[in-house]
């Protein structure tokens, strides 16, 4: 049984997402983090334990030091970048599950537009392991959106999709960025008309407005015991559950090898447990909040968790479901699309506002919010 | 209430210990790793979880392949080094407890002889903070002898500890790892004089028999619940308590601004968790394991955990208290001098062993073992 539900997060905290913030990504970790602390009524002092990504990079000492911390007893850092986002609440909701920790917090900042791009070449070739280079890069797979589309056109292929059903997801996100103040494309929506015209990044695959975005910016958040959570200054928000799932031949780049390259098996892998341990289904989700590097990535995510068949995410976005007013709203923010890239933890905070019931684009009555990043989830709720 | 005393290591695997392994990290760690497994008398299908360093090579994905997993529901990476190498049993042990996976693998390879050797010059600068080459270099402290002696210094001199009494240390360390066949220095035990002779690496700190070794080799561990160890191959070992504490002001390898540089803050802060957890204490330690890159730190750490008060190290172990038959046996594989350096990692194997009743060199009805890495420490103990 799982005590991760015995957990939530009591404190949110980002800066704004812009491109070029003019200062460290330690200054962008520290105020995220200081912001998310008081946030929940704490104080720096009241931290023991972080959780952050392999990929970033301000140290654990440095931002408690920035901080005025006092002492940690629980450091922890996840692999995988984006498409493990989630996984880091799952750590720090393990932490204090077991005692290790009373309340962690968990930050992610970058400077990821004016400092490393992660959209550019890599003149060093990305890595699918720590081996080094990958020796698809001698094929010319060199950026992140080449190096998935490859995967991405097998689904398309299969099902018929095309770039126009994904511009449909394309201009919701952006519909959704549009009344989100802290959106970059705040008060900036497009029409399908707008994404068709767009330069192809990748023909017949990605155009430039199929990529999420390159942001500079920081968010964190505070997890807690349930019980403690109660007497915090915000609503706690449950970790109803939160899991990862990284299956047998799979990849994080160049993942090719699998036996059906037109499903994501780990979402659906991940949403298995995520429905075994919190005891909901599909059907209790008020908002689902997708991870998405690439829109593609929607289709099959959406598929993977079963709110729809396999190859029926293009009707499900053309029909209205995951518009604000839809049977399922996705990405309420705007996703990574439309509000930024912070890595997929800003999808996170959004799912924590939904369950407040402070989210710029709220939802009525929202109670069960699942946030998703392909190989990790949760599912967050009322305390 | 900490929740990891129902937790368990049922299974360890190691490679041999090297200079020149002659196979790739990978290899090293699956090797390692499969041995573990089946010493618990599992399957690697019976894995859901990996935790290893931030520093390890080896990516989850490419073991889990290698090893022939079907899936992972938790990975985590303990940062930090060697210091915090017992973290990675704190990281497992809270998967467990906490539900989130219920068998964890904790492995640790490196070739860390015949490729990056930790112990030589880095030409890019070692760092202290992700923020790039530490301002100390410019000042000549390009190696961690001579990083770490400037601090270890102040306590040799505050009280009055020569080199002679380091050389103490390392002849019991010897004397223990030549009469351990896994140990590197098996079969070649040195006298007080072979060390005093050993030429000077940063005079007047450290001789070349103070460094602990360079190790080529593979370490892993197998953690999963104290109920289900009962019924496993091994006599299962409880994770009585396992803990960090990194504190205010430190730093990970120019630990130059801390109140008093004559003490390990951490150690003293991570013991106390440790009694209170366990509810043990000092003289409930059988056998004590302490992480050693260079010799005075373990004066430095059996003053932290209160085995002899401060500046009375270098007593307790003149008059033999750590030997084989002393009141507290340290290091009763060799130590990371004597044995291997697996970043600290087969430490915690000798620990295993102890507590289990085969270790080469055993210690009678040892119970309670304490490992212990300065700023990590875990206590062990029977079911």
């Amino acid at each position: 049984m799982s005590k991760i539900s015995d957990t939530a997060i009591v404190g949110i905290g980002q800066t704004e997402f812009s491109k070029n913030s003019g200062r460290s990504e330690l200054q962008l970790a520290a105020e995220a983090s200081l912001a998310a602390i008081q946030d929940a009524g704490l104080t720096p002092d009241d931290i023991d334990g972080m959780v952050t990504f392999t990929l970033d990079s301000n140290d654990e000492l440095d931002l408690m030091r920035t901080l005025g911390m006092t002492e940690l007893n629980w450091t922890a850092r996840g692999p995988f970048g984006g498409g493990a986002s989630a996984a880091t609440i799952q750590l720090a909701a393990a932490a204090v599950a077991s005692g290790a920790a009373k309340a962690v917090l968990v930050y992610r900042a970058f400077n990821e537009r004016s400092g490393r791009r992660f959209g550019q070449p890599d003149p060093n070739g990305y890595t699918s392991t720590a081996a080094g280079p990958d020796f698809h890069f001698s094929y010319g797979l060199d950026t992140p959106a080449k190096i998935y589309s490859l995967w991405y056109q097998r689904y398309l292929l299969k099902y018929g999709v095309t770039n126009e059903d994904l511009g449909r997801y394309v201009v919701t996100a952006r519909a959704h960025a549009a009344t989100n103040p802290a959106a970059w494309y705040y008060g900036k929506p497009i029409t399908l008309e707008d994404h068709q015209t767009s330069r192809w990044i990748v023909e017949p695959v990605l155009r430039l407005l199929d990529c999420c975005q390159e942001s500079d910016g920081g968010v964190a958040m505070v997890v807690t015991s349930a019980d403690r959570a109660r007497d915090l200054a915000q609503p706690g928000v449950r970790v109803a559950a939160a899991t990862q799932s990284h299956r047998k031949g799979g990849l994080i780049m160049f993942d090719y090898y699998r036996e059906d390259l037109s499903e994501f098996e780990e979402t659906r892998t991940m949403t298995e447990r995520l429905w075994a341990d919190s005891g909901l289904t599909q059907n209790d989700i008020d908002v689902a909040m997708i991870y998405e590097n690439f829109s593609p990535v929607v289709f099959l995510t959406l598929e993977g968790h079963g709110f729809c068949k396999r190859g029926e995410a293009k009707d499900f976005i053309k029909d209205g479901h995951i518009g604000l007013s839809g049977s399922l709203p996705v990405n309420t923010n705007g996703g990574l699309l439309g509000e930024g890239y912070i890595h997929g933890m800003n999808n996170i905070l959004e799912g924590v506002r939904q369950v407040r019931g402070t989210a710029a684009n709220q939802i009525k009555d929202a109670k069960h919010v699942l946030v998703s990043a392909s190989r990790s989830g949760m599912i967050l709720g009322p305390l």
